[in-house]
């Protein structure tokens, strides 16, 4: 459980009372009991007002909001105020603004404008938590750190002097000699090689394509800068309230922060959710796919939906609302793939600033409002859910998620531009359909749960990555690996000798040459055993076989008649290789017929494509989650299933009635 | 009449002698009578050449050129100057050029490189004008002053350091305290909140969305900063010319600069009009309404056509010629809607420069052309035309125009898009098929002329907006407006409680929630009394009623059943509210009933769409214009209307005919 | 011959040890030999190895590569090494790095990241070469000099204040007195008269279209800046290693450079060529075209292919390889067109840095490879070769190449956005469909060689150039150009009186207006004797005859029946004026009815479309290239032509089978 001082379904959202006056407070009070919330973060957005003036500082108005829901009840995911620092702080040290690769400066006037190695916004914004944590240490609304908000969202690298300055001292502790970081870097080519750590800059906008090695360790420096911000307020927070929980909000697939080392830093993973409503359901299961990452960045313990939309958003070209039952749906998705707590952005839709037009749990209309009915509806169902609270989300398949290899796959001058995501997507949505449920895992993560890793594009691959490969193979574990995956080395140099070099036992091939297909292009692929071709798009190349055996092979082209698909057996173990992006169907059927051999069964079978099926588990208990996407109504088999459905409070067996956008969640004991 | 010393159609172009030896200023000014020139601007482009270092003026080729008209019996619109600062003012005061809101300096080498706050530019700029009027103040060939040149049409903002002091002033002097304006901009949001005065600066590049109400406020700023540049020069000239009269011209649509303001400061309204004739009758309507606006900038008084094409222009990516007839037919447009003069850009094509692929009134082959012919017999015919000057176009219907609305509807993270002018269009095209006469008008304006007052997508009224409207039907005036309209006040903050706040007693409705559409969704309405659908695009929303009876409502959705058309009777008046965009044949429609009950009639009924007429005029006569504008011979029937068409100075009555591109005007007593 | 020091074709790649240890070289060196390598570039991107610290220079590891390559029987094309300065030369000197019109400074990380006007570049280049060449001059291996590399290809403008200040010289030298250049670039036109040298800058980023002729005139002037680094080396080679050949590696079409202007300073033409091969035959000819002009630089004098792909290049969006028998038949379309060496970027596809992806002579997955099959067995083909050394491509068709027209034809607010190489393209094209050969000439060269010459698009036309038409036509010509031709002089100011008035009297028609087409838009011609129309696009003109007689007629719009085609006699030549673009079959019509009246014969008559037939020619021999661009087996009648396919060794006469991708080369005695 993530905090024994609330023992139920996080429900609540980011709370500004700092823009309404006090009035309205207590209407505010109101309707949260109304709503059944129980969590709100505070004081994300407060800075300039906690400290007007630099060192002067005013928590009085601050003290009030706390007293006061704790006089409600209400607890408070306090925020370090640190995301945005007041307009006085550029004034000062106007060195503190982020610099572009341009050098253009980013001024105050939305928010997160500092550079993330700002000394002077690093210890104006660490004395800021140190007061917070002092004064609010024991207050009884305290529940538990919000750090920050979103790192990195708007400003993910900064190119100024003093980062070019951290820069260098960073790389100094990497490679410890000049000569070191020049071979790794591979500086031999176009005379880039270094004399003196003082040539060294950032990555700033250079004549052509910079020295991939050093814009991924820039990737890499950056990510640690700004962890850096995030560590130093926790250790702070750690000190003075050992015994409370912290957390920031993450943001999914992002890709400049690696999720995997932050997650180790805080207490419990958080993260803010906005699918676009106008879009069909490869936004769903986009959705899905980032709760299951947030799920897995502390091994499948519970996470928080920190953020999501009562209804519309405001920061896209266009703005389509939640039409009724969706926003209720896209909770209990949350909550069906691990989450143990529904939190939005934001309480009050606001009148001024930027975000006005972002819808809020109490719109702009007030409270005799569709949104603001459907938030009370779902606030109160949710305390029929507390059993499913430090429940797990049994998975024994895992997709390989590597923040570094998607750093380096994206860099420019590529033999094509893959986006990691993209691919990763490819198999996850062909497992999603197939409703069995998923882990990520990192590289060097514990493949022991596992019967079956999926490593799609892992085109940066570490030897100790490679080793636990080989490991969970030889242990019998089914690994399935594509294209241009292990092609180089953490310094993001090309593994000669037939790639990919570190995996070319396990996988029992060695390939020679990559054929990316250019846009439209599409092939075909014979499969064994078949008389119907298979199309293919985005890549081919030419394998050779060493060791494993053809399933597949190329069916047009140049180097027809060469392997597409591999099959090596490795001890108890097996390795695919796909050579190039199959139809979604063929994938589909590849993964099904795996999952068959290894006897991994979704928990209900055949169900209509728009339904979602997922099951947590506790000791005492399984829940199983019915989704229905569609906006028509839909009737599903229970098959095995029987025990109660919490939401109805019926029992339920046989077969599952669901009105558009349905929910069920089923008990079995 | 603009001014008695011209009692003619003003007739002539941009003069620019000092690009020519003055050898070939005898065959122009032999050229201009021929071609009936009676009007040129001179001295637009001539800083350089009238004070070539700091200090130092030569105005002896200006008085040779000033005497050489009046010899000739051409009047001379003479220009201030001020519009492209010499390349010595950027030497002595860099400084003095503007910055983009990157920090990226505009350099000389095109024009209007100066920041609109430099105090040397705007020294300079005065001393100029001060020592013109005072040279020409009693110069016979000196008609009226031509003020900068399209001001602000580069160069609209400028984020240097200089604009960001005088931007803190403005701010005092119009909040006074800086709780104020922390109250007004809410800063609140995203810790924005400033401390003192200091800290303020224009809304620079920042890292996301910057504070609305600080974008909102630098544009009035800006608005202001170049209008005190006009105003400076324009005092300057009253002061020394008290009898003459001035004007800058203006640019139809153009956002930046508030015209209802503006006009104010003027004697007369002149604008510079550029269709492309690549494009069909919506290019045509637009110019028809840029028209409209500038008639009624000036509550309805003549305006100029200071600038058009001959032909092409060479600032488009492929800039077509106007065939035969057109360059005439679009002059009589401008006539047709309230003009007393007709000039161009420019009077002979350049040889050099960024400007010699424009067209000129006398071609870079010479005189025996096609388009020095057309100049030729419009300048003739033009003669014909004494009797309009000064006479009205009499206009029962207006539709608003608020710059500060268009300006806060059209910053970012919006629900949707939206274009204020493609709103206006939408209304304003459909009284044009209905051949029926518009004025626009400022949310605050005397709308007592009028029966009928539009206001699409007025998306930022003040109390006394809303005053006027409610005045406006309480005493029996028709009011439409539509979705998105009243949603903010003048600090851009959301009225909440329902929108539109401040008009939902006049419209009688309530809207809760917006559903802006994707672009290509199409929805479908209702009307009630009818069996058909009606298509709807752009916008939808969930309207309630409070005293309005339905029209029409959506007939898809989550919302089908609800309003999407209404009407409200309010006393005397009735206000119409349109919560969709409808396709294009029902507001035709609505509009055609509206006036209807109204009373409101065009001059001539169910004529060929490719017809316009339009009506100006005076107590002792009527003038017809009857505007052929397709390719191809035209016949209409002339109904009650009798006369002699000027042009051809035939009787004119029952049928008329036109040639491809032809013209009538109908002068009725 | 290039060097009587190598006296075959040349055949080898760039080369980079440095990037390897010296355990590689030996392999290296063995690989070479089975290759038939007999040429290698080295030093290239050195500069950081070679002089590591400032002023500390090593040259042991070279010494040691250059005795091994002498031992291995290699010849080095060694580089000057200034392609890229180490990194310490930005941080001694951050004035050497270039700014973009914007004022953002380009940093290193990349390559090419300096100032071409950098004092500090400019010296320390220059001893790096000086101590190069005094060191090298007598060694074995050193066969010619390779200066820079692919001058400009990502820095061919810089706008910093060092440029402004040359830049000033450079005008002052052109035009001696400040009102010469007034005059010259127009600046009476908006107020851009200077009053002092001083007050120049260079056109960079401005509120709107900067003066024409101060753009045209900095492109000159970076082209003559770029040009002094090239002859600031050469000329210390020429000192010391007298006996030398010097090369600089051109790029084709590429814009900033003239170089017909630079090909003067070199001892022979190199250049680098890289067509994409996942297109069709559009870049097939695209390719001709550019060897072509490369060999047409220093009058027909062998050149030589200094780069090409081995397979894949790296840096567009998608890289697709060659596919098997396209890289050899690419080598002898280079040959075919004229050059004597046939050389690729790179030996071994590197490791490391923004290149890896760029395919290798030896691939990463080393020899056992097609890619290096092909290599070797090209290798030993070529040593058959060598008779076609210095051979000649008799050409007596020239199409104008104006590097200066082409600047001024494509600078901003024209007409329409015509691009001079695709101009170029219409009329070679059809040319090379007519299997004819083509030089490009300037149009100031030497146009006696040839029966027709060909010139679309000259915009900017000089007196000389159009008294070298003039003289040409006389003396029996035929002459070819097309709209938009001779619109400007070289300060590209308008020649007024009907354009082009520098070559009405050749043509015999004058041009009054313009009628550039919007995209999408097409235009019909009457050709007179035909009943067919013919379609053009991109433009339509009002062309009034004096002299000419009309071939064909507009057939549609507003000018329909004015002239499209003519063709005026002129003494004993002729000369043809297209007033639109026609369609591509018309074209090749017209040019095949020219081409016989005018007895110019292809070598083969009617082969098939996708074979390329191209001759060169010596005193002892002709030589026939047949080229099969297709991936099907060809057939192709070789008519009059007998002799030796010295690929095969066999006799050639009759009928020729290719192969997919085949060639043939048949020596005729």
């Amino acid at each position: 459980m993530i905090t024994s001082r609330l023992p139920h379904v996080f429900f609540g959202g980011d709370y500004n009372p700092e823009q309404w006056p006090e009035s309205v407070w207590l209407e505010d009070m109101r309707l949260m009991r109304e709503a059944g919330v129980n969590l709100v973060s505070i004081g994300i957005f407060s800075w300039a007002k906690l400290e007007p003036r630099p060192g002067e500082y005013d928590f009085a108005w601050l003290d009030r909001i706390m007293d006061l829901l704790a006089k409600n009840a209400i607890f408070a995911d306090l925020a370090t105020a640190s995301a945005s620092p007041p307009p006085w702080l550029a004034r000062l040290h106007p060195e503190s603004l982020p610099q572009n690769a341009s050098g253009t400066r980013y001024f105050p006037g939305a928010r997160q404008h500092y550079c993330p190695n700002s000394a002077a916004y690093k210890s104006r914004a660490a004395e800021l938590t140190r007061r917070l944590a002092r004064r609010y240490k024991d207050h009884p609304a305290l529940a538990m750190w919000h750090i920050n908000n979103e790192y990195a969202c708007h400003v993910s690298e900064c190119f100024c002097d003093v980062c070019a300055a951290e820069f260098r001292v960073w790389l100094q502790a990497r490679y410890g000699l000049i000569d070191e970081l020049n071979r790794a870097w591979g500086t031999a080519f176009w005379s880039q090689q270094y004399s003196t750590w003082n040539e060294i800059l950032p990555p700033r906008k250079a004549p052509t394509f910079c020295n991939p090695a050093q814009q991924l360790d820039y990737k890499r420096f950056m990510n640690d800068s700004v962890f850096e911000l995030c560590l130093s307020e926790a250790n702070i927070l750690k000190q003075i309230t050992p015994g409370l929980p912290l957390t920031t909000n993450f943001m999914g697939w992002f890709k400049p922060l690696d999720y995997f080392q932050w997650a180790k830093a805080l207490d419990f993973v958080s993260w803010d959710s906005y699918p676009d409503p106008s879009l069909g359901m490869s936004e769903v299961a986009n959705a899905a796919a980032n709760h299951d990452l947030m799920r897995s960045l502390k091994g499948g313990q519970p996470f928080v939906l920190m953020e999501q939309a009562p209804s519309a958003v405001n920061w896209r070209t266009v703005n389509v609302p939640k039409p009724p039952g969706l926003m209720r749906l896209w909770s209990y998705q949350a909550l069906a793939h691990g989450a143990d707590g529904i939190l939005y952005f934001q309480w009050r839709a606001a009148q001024a600033g930027a975000e006005k037009f972002h819808s809020g749990m109490v719109p702009h209309a007030g409270e005799n409002t569709r949104v603001f009915s459907e938030i009370k509806q779902l606030g109160h169902e949710l305390k029929k859910l507390d059993g499913i609270l430090d429940s797990r989300v049994p998975a024994q398949v895992a997709i390989v998620m590597d923040w570094q290899s998607r750093w380096a796959l994206e860099l420019d001058s590529h033999p094509a531009p893959l986006q990691y995501v993209q691919q990763l997507r490819h198999y996850y949505d062909a497992m999603r359909e197939l409703n069995i449920a998923v882990d990520f895992v990192a590289p060097e993560g514990d493949f022991s749960p596992y019967k079956l890793v999926l490593a799609p594009a892992l085109y940066l691959v570490r030897y100790g990555g490679a080793e636990n490969v080989r490991m969970f193979v030889a242990r019998g574990g089914t690994f399935l690996t594509t294209f241009f995956s292990g092609i180089v080395d953490e310094n993001d140099t090309v593994q000669t000798g037939g790639y990919p070099l570190l995996l070319r036992d396990v996988l029992g091939v060695w390939v020679e040459e990559w054929d990316p297909f250019p846009p439209g292009r599409r092939g075909t692929v014979q499969v064994h055993g078949s008389r119907d071709l298979v199309a293919c798009d985005t890549w081919g190349e030419v394998v050779h076989l060493c060791g494993a055996k053809v399933l597949a092979t190329f069916a047009d082209g140049w180097y027809a008649g060469k392997p597409a698909l591999t099959l090596n057996k490795v001890g108890e173990g097996r390795a695919f290789y796909c050579a190039t992006q199959f139809e979604r169907g063929f994938t589909l059927g590849l993964l099904e017929n795996i999952c068959a051999d290894l006897k991994i069964a979704p928990p209900l079978e055949k169900i209509p494509s728009s339904i979602e099926v997922c099951v947590r588990s506790k000791p005492e208990a399984d829940y199983l989650f019915v989704l229905n996407h569609s906006d028509m109504p839909q009737t599903v088999k229970l098959q095995k299933w029987k025990g109660v459905d919490l939401l109805s409070g019926k029992k339920a067996a046989g077969t599952l009635k669901l009105g558009p956008f349905g929910v069920a969640v089923i008990e079995s004991k």
